[in-house]
């Protein structure tokens, strides 16, 4: 039921072509800034109008560039069996771990600023998770660990303790550089991923209408080692794009095909996909909202605008705003959930542990949603149709008014087809209060614990754990470490 | 988003088909018990084979009779702008209250078992609540009162505190007829509500394949009476039906149709509804568990089959399993929401305050689920288009880098377009623990006061009080109300 063919449909074909349409005006007529002198260079040498950093994007250029960017590409997993296709009518969707908050939590050792340690369990857990299929680096910023470097520990943690596919941390060429190298040890040097992707960026132009220097420079390192660029303008309505959906979309279209045209000026073919972050502020704190009307819609949207260019969607997750896992986080991340799994989404980053407007991993969270992504994954396989399954048998057996309870039928299957959440349970509230009135969110403590007890140890070559040692030694060294980028 | 058009469907055209094929060998071959001597009558003078209870449905009968009931009827609020059209392409989705529940819990007095003053408050409440739009009489059990008469308590209560349209609490022929009379005094009388409907029945056959004395003889008195009859088999799989969920939906059409036809031949062309209340007994408690995968599927399919057959299709609510207004909750409650909506049901019963399976009526779940139906209001209302809205000028303002929270279009229109929920916050971490971290438990609390603070009394026409009171206590004193039915 969550088929791309199937994917809801939210915009009708005029509104998707007023969308573009506006997109177009704000790239020839606003267009955007570009702080970066080679980007502008080669921007120019296409033949767009650059005034100082400002540059006017004609739309031929724009489409003829997006075009050139595939519709679907292999991701490969350090395990090659782990290896997806993503994107088009034969990918399957990526689902990732949280990624990026400064803080960590569990009901263990409550709130703190996130350790090396938290990363490694986070990478750990998305391991050993069978709804994820995917890694996202820097589940959780290490903050115990020295700023300038800790990229390439969150880097090697990724590697170390998984054997999926993974993303990249890099938020800046030089820290870029490093992931890909790194990746380039992993898989047998530059010319086998630029064959088969190792990694995926993540671009965040800097919204409204700017593409910084850093992130600019980080996106041209991907697209030259032809790895796979998630191009994803951050935009809270009211905040960094208009206080509206419609307005909001197009300067998605806008920032996204710009960044997309960049990269593929830069490589053309180079994977890319359209991402779309899109919520709402909350007047009342200058927080952004997560899981409201706007950002379902946000997300059906997006999803529906990406297949019109041909571009993979990023977009969705287990987003919430709620600072516990309570009834609000819960129901803000189904809505957002859902929305992820009717857009058919094709790269889902922070499905599981996201927190507090993602200030917050959460491992409780990260059991919850892993419950979440696993109930709907039983949605999708459908209802059966097989003679045992339809069961007029079993039925003309029972009679009228007999109990099916105790029939050999259903102690036959029951196992197999029935669902019994390991989270969710049925107790009956006297039994539940004389057991301690246990909420979600100490059954969910246990839950992920239970799931670390079977995370299995991909294990990592030892040539390539020394090498991988070696690279990240020399780069603490380095005299350009430190250097502004 | 959640147009009728748009129903999601998880049944191919084959296995609607298969559904239906076995459905009819069901009534034809197995048959149903119908523990009602008229009805058996009825049904033998029709034509069909009857042996002892046994009652084979011939599927020419059923399907003859299923197509004399309308697609869509009217339904009369006390206050005539609220009555409803249900079902068909004109029709709009009815939401209701919980029903049904011994208990009722806050958390100001804890759970005890419900009391006249909490259906009246539940009353009160979905009179106050704008996505309300209909009232579910029985909220919770009024167990102070007794038990031969409270029926007729809570149908006043209904009517007394609400002008919305609503059901009827009748679990029996005499309670039904109870409950048309007080409908008759409401509305001007019998011939009133023959023309357009005063009340809707809820019928649960007891599954499966059973037709009891009581629930047939409720369907038929509704039915002499020209009131929609809810027929809805109340399906587990695992107890009531098989341990899957195609032979469940099979049995569920055999059950629904055989009422629905029944209903057809005490009164030709009385508006009925094809209920779903499907979902699976979790067998490490015996209990039924809500919003598993299966139920989903069994919402979505529900409604494709009751449209296959032309009838509205009640199902979905916001069912939950928890014992707390927690994640799980939450989590259970949106499974079945999303469903219901993208099912584009046209009947919710228990869309708002249902909490433990349906045992317990709980305030704080109430709001929540106001709460979230608001939101899907929101969503399917859908992006909005003006020039205003798709905000060009603003963009160009603000221009590259600039900030839109203190722009003029945002201030102009942040207070219309963006949702901000009164319920769902979301304030930094540190605030949120010196202000006590207070869960959404405690917020949907503060929320359902707030609402009741809102609630204004519809009043009541004196003369129809008096006639009401007079004829609850003529019946308190008859002597055949402790007669068994």
């Amino acid at each position: 039921m969550f088929e791309r063919d199937a994917a809801l449909r939210v915009l009708t074909p005029e509104q998707e072509e007023a969308i573009h349409e506006q997109a177009m005006r704000i790239l020839e007529e606003i267009g955007t800034d570009v702080k970066h002198d080679r980007a502008r260079t080669l921007l120019s040498e296409a033949g767009l109008k650059v005034e100082d950093e400002r540059v006017h994007w004609d739309r031929g250029f724009v489409m003829e560039q997006v075009a050139k960017a595939p519709p679907s590409f292999r991701l490969r997993g350090r395990n090659p069996e782990r290896s997806l296709t993503i994107g088009g009518a034969s990918g399957s969707p990526a689902w990732m771990n949280v990624g990026g908050p400064p803080f960590a939590s569990d009901l263990d050792e409550g709130r703190r600023s996130g350790r090396m340690a938290d990363h490694d369990r986070f990478v750990q857990l998305t391991q050993a998770a069978g709804v994820l299929n995917c890694v996202q680096v820097g589940a959780v910023e290490a903050t115990d660990l020295q700023m300038e470097s800790r990229h390439m520990d969150m880097e090697y943690s990724a590697i170390r303790y998984s054997d999926k596919p993974c993303t990249t941390y890099g938020t800046s060429g030089p820290r870029a550089r490093d992931g890909i190298r790194m990746a380039e040890i992993v898989h047998g040097g530059r010319e086998a991923i630029e064959a088969e992707a190792a990694l995926m960026g993540i671009v965040n132009p800097n919204s409204p209408l700017i593409w910084d220097f850093r992130m600019t420079d980080a996106l041209m390192v991907w697209a030259e080692a032809n790895q796979p660029v998630v191009v994803t303008p951050f935009l809270l309505a009211g905040a960094t794009s208009a206080v509206s959906v419609s307005g909001g979309l197009a300067q998605q279209v806008a920032e996204a095909l710009s960044g997309v045209a960049l990269a593929q000026l830069v490589r053309e073919g180079v994977p890319c996909l359209y991402g779309s972050f899109f919520t709402v502020t909350d007047m009342r704190t200058g927080s952004p909202a997560f899981g409201t009307p706007e950002s379902v819609l946000g997300v059906l949207a997006g999803s529906q605008l990406a297949r019109r260019y041909g571009l993979p969607f990023r977009g969705g997750g287990g987003l919430a705003s709620s600072p516990a896992v309570d009834a609000q986080a819960a129901a803000e991340s189904q809505m957002m959930l859902w929305a992820t799994n009717l857009a058919a989404t094709d790269v889902v980053l922070h499905a599981a542990g996201w927190l507090e407007g993602g200030l917050c991993a959460s491992f409780e969270k990260f059991a919850l949603d892993v419950e979440l992504l696993g109930q709907f994954q039983l949605q999708a396989k459908g209802i059966g149709f097989t003679a045992e399954e339809m069961a007029f048998d079993a039925l003309q057996e029972v009679g009228p008014g007999g109990l099916f309870l105790s029939s050999p039928h259903t102690r036959a299957h029951f196992k197999e087809w029935l669902y019994m959440s390991p989270l969710f349970t049925t107790p009956d509230f006297a039994t539940w209060e004389t057991m301690g009135s246990e909420t979600t969110e100490v059954a969910a403590n246990k839950a992920w614990k239970r799931l670390l007890e079977t995370y299995e140890d991909p294990g990592l070559d030892p040539s390539i754990d020394e090498e991988l040692k070696a690279y990240m030694a020399s780069r603490r060294d380095a005299p350009d470490l430190f250097a502004e980028d």
